[in-house]
This record gives C-alpha cells, structure tokens and sequence, in this order.
C-alpha cells in the first residue's frame, strides 16, 4: 500500500499480516495435500488444519470438536440461523433478532420470514443498545432461536451477550452471536458469555478474506448448509481452504495474546479523534457509546452534508475510511443502523465512519482531523441546508 | 514437497501453480482493499475481482456476468441445485441427476428429497456413461433441472454433455453440470455446450483451495443460497476472497492455453501405465471407458486385494495415490461409482485411482508399475480369496 495513503476503514478488511502470511505460504505450492487423502501429504495438511482449529478453540476456550471453518461470516450467520431455525422447527417457527444485525444476519431472517418464521425485531435505544427487557418480553414458547450481534459494524455499540445470553438460556432459546466485529478486539469466551452459536471472519482480525469459522456448542442441534463431503465431521461439506484456516488461526492466536495493548492503542487514537472533532467542529454527533464501543471505532454524523461527498474528499488526501458498512456501499439508502438509533434520514446521510487499526499513529489522527476541519466547512459553505440553518438561526 | 514422493493423486487436489502464487501474493498484505470500499485500494480490488470475472468468462465463452464466485466447487453444486430447484417449485418437483455423481451433487438431492422434491438417480452403463435415451424418458412435465456431471471424479469417464443438455433444452428443463473434474482439462465451453449452470473449483486446476465459481446463463431463475450483503450483484453475499479468485482466474486462463499440450502428456503417462499394468499384473480390470475419459485419469480394480491395503504400502514407497474421492475417505462404504457401473463390493474394494499431473513424467510411471507389481503380488499371496481362486481354478 502506497505509504501515504491513511487506511482507517479496518472494519470493513484488514491486510493479512505479514508474519500470518508467513505461516499459510508453504501450503499454497508445497504442503498442498487434500486433508481427506490418507497418505502423507495429506495426513500432514490434516494435521495443520486440526492444529489450527485446536488454536482457535482455545482462544474462545471452547473444545475443538465445536469449532467448524467456513469460508465467510456470511457463511456462518447463513449456517447459524437457519441451521437451527430448521432443526428445531417442531418446537416452533418464532425468531428474534434485533434491528441493527448486518445484512448477513438481517437478510437470513428475511429469507425465513418468507419461508413462513415470524421474526420479531428488537428496536435499540439511541446509542445502539438492545434492552434485555426487550429480550424477555419477546420471547415466547414457541420461539427457538435469538441472534444479536455482539459489536456493531457501523456505530461499534457492544451488547450486554452475557445478560442477553442467559435470558434466552433460561427460556431454552438458542444464543446466537454475529462476533465478527468483535474477535480481535475483545476478549471472547464462549463460557462466559453462554452463547451456543458464534460467528467470525478471519479478515477482520488481520487473517485471510474467504475463511470464517461458526462455533456451535456441543449438543445443539443445527441442520447442514452445505451438502457433500464428509468435511468438518460430516456437517460441512467443502474442501478445506488449508492455507486459510492456517492464516485465520494464528491471526487470532496473535490477536488474543495483544487483546490489551491493541485496544489501548486503538482506544488512544479514538479518542483523541473524538476529542478532537468535538472540539473543532460543531453540529457534530458521535454515533454509539462513548465507552461501551469497539476501541477503534468512531462513527461521526455531521450535520447538512453528504456523507458520500466528505468520503471521496478525504480519498483525494489519502484518507480511507467508509459511510458505514462496506457490504452496503453502492446503495443510496441511509443506513438501518443509524435510522434505528433514530437518526433522521438527513443526518445519516452525514455520517462517517473511521476504523482504526494496528499501524494508525497520532500523527495521522490529526492529519485526519485537520482535513475533516477543511472539508467540513467547505461542503457546508455549498450545502443549502446549512445556508437554511443559519440564516434561520441568524447566526 | 520432498523430492522422493510421487504425487499421482490431481484428482483430490492440486498446488498452487508458482505463478499462479505469484499474482495473488500482493492481495494478501499489500492490496488487500475491500472490493465494496468507495476509496482507492477498494477500488483497485475490485477492478482485479472483475478482471478475474472476466478472464474466467473469455475462458468459458461466456459473458462475465454470468460468472458468480463461490468458496468452492461444492458450494456452487449446493447453490446451482438447491436455488433452482426451489426457484422453479411453481412449475415442479421432480428433478434428475446419475447415480455417479459427486457427493456434492448427491446429498443435495438427498436433502432436497427429505423436503418433499422427486428425485430421479439415471443408471450408467458398465463404462459410466448416461444413457441420452434414459434422460429422455425420465423428463416428465414436472420437471425442472437436471443434473450430469461432466467427468467423473473416480473413473473419468466424460459424459455426451453436449447431447443430455440438447434434450433438457428441447424440453424446457434447466441443465446443471458439475465440472469440478472436467476444467482445466476440456476445453468447456458454455455455449457451445448448451448448459444453464456449471460448477468448478480452483484446487482441481492448480488454484487455490476455497474458491469456485458458478456459471449462471442469463435468464436462468434461481434463488439465492448465501444471504447478506449485496456483493455478487446482489446473489452471493460475503466479501470476496479476492486472492482466491485471482488465483482462479491466473490457473484457469494458464490452463486454456495449455490444453492441448497438457492432454497429451497426460494421455502418454496415462497409455503407459495402462499398457504395462494389463501387461504385467493379471486380473485387473480398467474401470470406466479407455477413450471418453480424463487424460490424466487411471482407475484400476485388482482382484483378491483390498485397495486400502494397496494405497499403504504404496504410500511407504513415496505414491501418494487414492482408493477414489478424498471427500469420501474414511467411509468403509465401496465406491458408490463403482458400483453402479457393476462392480461386486469385492472387486470394488480392490480399486486404486492414479491421476496425473503436469510435473508427473515416465520414469515416474515406470516406478509406480513396478511398485505395483510387487505390492499387488504380495497382497494376493496373502489374500484368502486368491488363495481360493486358485485352488479353484487348478493354478
């Protein structure tokens, strides 16, 4: 990557780093066995690819017989929910998501809705939050599965998984978890948290695009997604992608053991964005908790402009960053997310979203606000609304 | 891989061409932009995606539209069978596929009969080949897919593709072909074929593991199968495995190129392994036909000996060979294959698939016969069976 480029879009990918590159190399050209075939070269990439899930398992401190390699999140949230939307459908067709879930999440739902599940939708308060009330009244007997995200892409709102988890554990209700923003950037255990069913993505913690992994606890009962071979113990059909999993695993091995520092390098540059913006420009909102969010993430609505238009201008600076989730761009729509925590449409079309990642510095943090002070006042100068404002506000 | 070991097993899995390697390295640390992402490094993925889409197309003469990536060969057969055949439930349940086909295409059907679907399984002659006039009768007003593979995974056999997709055509049904085992091998050609879908993957051609691809004519109605963001013009969601379909792309467009050379040293190494095995070892039968099969293709039956047996030994002479299908080892169940062209389970159990590569040459092939020779001959004189046989037969 061009060196002055400012790349602040983490949550939408991160580069495979180096030293996890290093790793997954050798089993592109020469380790290149099918983990299936019984002879040596395939009992060897058999071996990495159960290692590999040894090492997942242990960061989540789950068993590794719980751990099934995927090629997406996407893939996992498909397998989740309507793998055990299906498998436990004589107990009932009643689901519960909330409002914000990705569009991986969201659209499952859709489907199933379709396919005639009733699916209730928990609202969020203003900074993002499902209220675990919400959760207890939604539940009925004949509802078998809850999937709630457990970090926000956009606004980086964390929910309370342990409270919610248990409330639905309590009523028999399968816990799904949408973790893929969270691994990386939180210290996820699945025995703590109580959830049955959790879903990552390798490319969002520093490992390879095109490998995630679903965590499905020991007894639940969840239906195949994909149909064939006798892969991941006969419930994934698939050749294993060896060299991804291999990167996905010490991607996350390195991860769980830098939890903290990362996230007080991260925490340092968020707030010193956040800060900094609040002082320096006004009829700004930060979207989310200001403590309870991702440590990188700062999600900022400024008021009467376009979030596309503030987007391109930070890219002619070498400035990277996104209006909210990257699976949306090309859609003119706002976003749910933000509409959800009750942001008119004007204003959310005003939002940006700044991701930061391991190699952001200080430095470029203020290069970042300097530019923002720049190109926020310039497209209010030409922004009719704002001409509206203040001559309204006679200011 | 060590330099003493023979690698005759292409069928279950392929490396990663150096070039090929070459040109996906950069998207891992340096490129690694989220193809959804509005700014320059996103862009720049994108751009290498759709030129990867392109490229594949050229290769198959088709538009690059009708190009969708998946994670792999099995996740385009799931996609291909369960979205059309849920697409067109309104005009009918009944669908058709072969008893040999790969269990990525099997199960699904499997799956989609528990749902209520119709499923017929045409037989094959003791060669493999679907007989056209079985399809033709088997059609009903009901039906609404078909699905032939185009080269079997065990036996090579290559079926009158062109011919089976002619008569589903002629009566309104889709056409479905799992290629999987035929690309990179036939010159396959979309068009020309006349077939609606069409499955691959990458590892079968010197690709990467974790990524395929589906061919989707224009037109053709069918339901999605991975639900979320809008990625894959709205029909596949999850991020791009942007490495992976570059690596794709590289391996399939290198193998276009080289076809004809390829097939023929395959066929050569293939020829003299056939030739010197019927020569030398006695009651051992070539399954599937001599001509319409893969080049690189051999599937032998020894009488009296246990193909397992056979694979070790070979295995600590440095062959790295397979009994059939990786995605199926580990089962003690005989080759399906093998027995719907009529083997008993004996001889079916005696069975060795060696399939060629390009780095395989005739020193090589001459090693594995005489290794075969010994190991078979010790096999059987072990072997109660043999032992019977020829107290039976006065030898």
């Amino acid at each position: 990557m061009d060196k002055n480029i400012i790349y602040v879009d983490h949550a939408a990918t991160t580069y495979v780093k180096p030293e996890v590159f290093e790793k997954m190399k050798p089993y592109f050209t020469e380790l290149f066995g099918n983990p299936s075939s019984i002879y040596a070269l395939g009992r060897e990439s058999r071996k990495a690819v159960e290692n590999a899930r040894s090492e997942i398992a242990f960061c989540l401190g789950a068993h590794p017989t719980e751990i099934y390699f995927t090629a997406s999140g996407t893939e996992a949230d498909n397998w989740a929910i309507k793998g055990a939307a299906y498998a436990n459908i004589k107990k009932g067709r009643h689901l519960i998501t909330s409002a914000i879930e990705h569009h991986a999440v969201l659209h499952c739902f859709g489907f199933l809705e379709k396919e005639g599940f009733e699916v209730t939708y928990l609202p969020v308060d203003e900074k993002g939050f499902v209220n675990p009330d919400d959760l207890k009244k939604a539940i009925k007997p004949d509802t078998t599965l809850v999937s709630i995200m457990f970090a926000n892409n956009e606004i980086g709102t964390i929910q309370p998984i342990k409270e919610l988890a248990a409330i639905a554990r309590e009523k028999g209700v399968l816990f799904h978890t949408d973790a893929v923003q969270a691994m990386g950037n939180i210290d996820v255990k699945v025995n703590d948290l109580g959830v049955d069913l959790l879903s990552m993505s390798a490319h969002k913690f520093y490992g390879p695009k095109g490998v995630g992994a679903l965590y499905i606890r020991k007894g639940v009962r969840i239906n195949n997604f994909m149909h064939g071979g006798a892969q991941e113990r006969n419930k994934r059909a698939g050749t294993e992608n060896v060299a991804g999993v291999i990167g996905m695993a010490a991607a996350l091995k390195f991860a769980y053991e830098n939890l903290e520092e990362y996230n007080r390098h991260l925490r340092k540059l968020s707030d010193r964005l956040i800060d900094s913006v609040m002082e320096r420009i006004p009829y700004v909102r930060l979207n989310g908790d200001r403590e309870k969010r991702l440590p990188g993430n700062v999600n900022l609505s400024f008021q009467f402009i376009e979030g596309e238009s503030l987007l391109l201008m930070l890219d002619m600076k070498g400035i990277q960053a996104s209006s909210g989730s990257a699976c949306t761009s090309g859609s003119l729509d706002p976003s749910h997310v933000l509409l959800a925590i009750g942001l008119s449409h004007e204003t959310a079309h005003g939002s940006l979203r700044i991701t930061f990642g391991e190699r952001n510095t200080e430095e470029e943090v203020d290069y970042i606000v300097e530019n923002l002070v720049e190109i926020v006042g310039k497209l209010r100068q030409m922004s009719p609304l704002y001409e509206d404002f203040v001559r309204k506000s006679g200011k």
